[in-house]
């Protein structure tokens, strides 16, 4: 199997530094910062964002697997993460990721995609990874 | 604290289907599939590559604040991540991740660098939320 690479740069203190993130497949290199890991804001990447990234896609494959074996695959999984970074006694730490999906899979019932929602969110790579986190999956078939 | 989004959209069966990653940053939008991710390639990310870029970002960091504590903040800090994704009986499974830092900060002995790289990698949000993956890292100073 692959072994995927990334690389990142950071220069100076936590608070005044700035870092470099830089994918090895050559489609993202950009800049992130603590503070806007910290306070949010847009136009910066940060671990949360890059790890809500990794889990809705993964995600979203595993949950294609398992509807194109149960022979409904899906016009579409649209698939979203939100990824909690919480102030703890032990310092920041990720505590929660909301998974909201929505599906179009013609010839599919309620009963059968929640099951195979469940499946995929138990199994993909990424949601075996990060058991140390509470992930909460709300799915539903659109028509 | 913020929560960090990003969504995922996949189209069609796992072999022949396609999917597109989107940060909620805006900072970057592209492809991704599950030949990329099973067979390795370029032009396209993967949800290890997310992992790898998350984990060796959130170490980087990380490591500036316990140089900074220490007062012996980093000129650089130049990290690798290296996800390793197995077939094992329970399906795909990202069993290892390599770290390799290479750090130049000024007035640090080897030592006391040695214990504060540990600290990071146990420390850091997204080693915590990875616990269930082995983790190695190999850190060197540099002049």
């Amino acid at each position: 199997m692959p072994v995927a690479k990334a690389n990142a740069e950071w220069r100076g203190t936590l608070r005044e530094g700035a870092g470099t993130i830089k994918f090895s497949s050559g489609v993202f290199e950009g800049p992130y910062s603590f503070k806007v890991r910290s306070e949010g804001g847009a136009g910066e990447t940060t671990p949360e964002e890059l790890i809500g990234a990794a889990h809705a896609g993964c995600f979203s494959m595993a949950l294609s697997a398992q509807l194109t074996t149960n022979k409904t695959p899906p016009d579409y999984i649209r698939t979203e993460a939100a990824v909690h970074l919480a102030a703890t006694p032990s310092g920041l730490s990720i505590n929660r990721i909301d998974l909201v999906t929505r599906v179009k899979a013609p010839g599919l019932d309620a009963a059968k995609f929640a099951e195979l929602a469940k499946t995929a969110k138990e199994g993909c790579p990424v949601s075996k990874a990060l058991a140390a986190v509470e992930i909460h999956l709300d799915a539903a078939l659109e028509s």
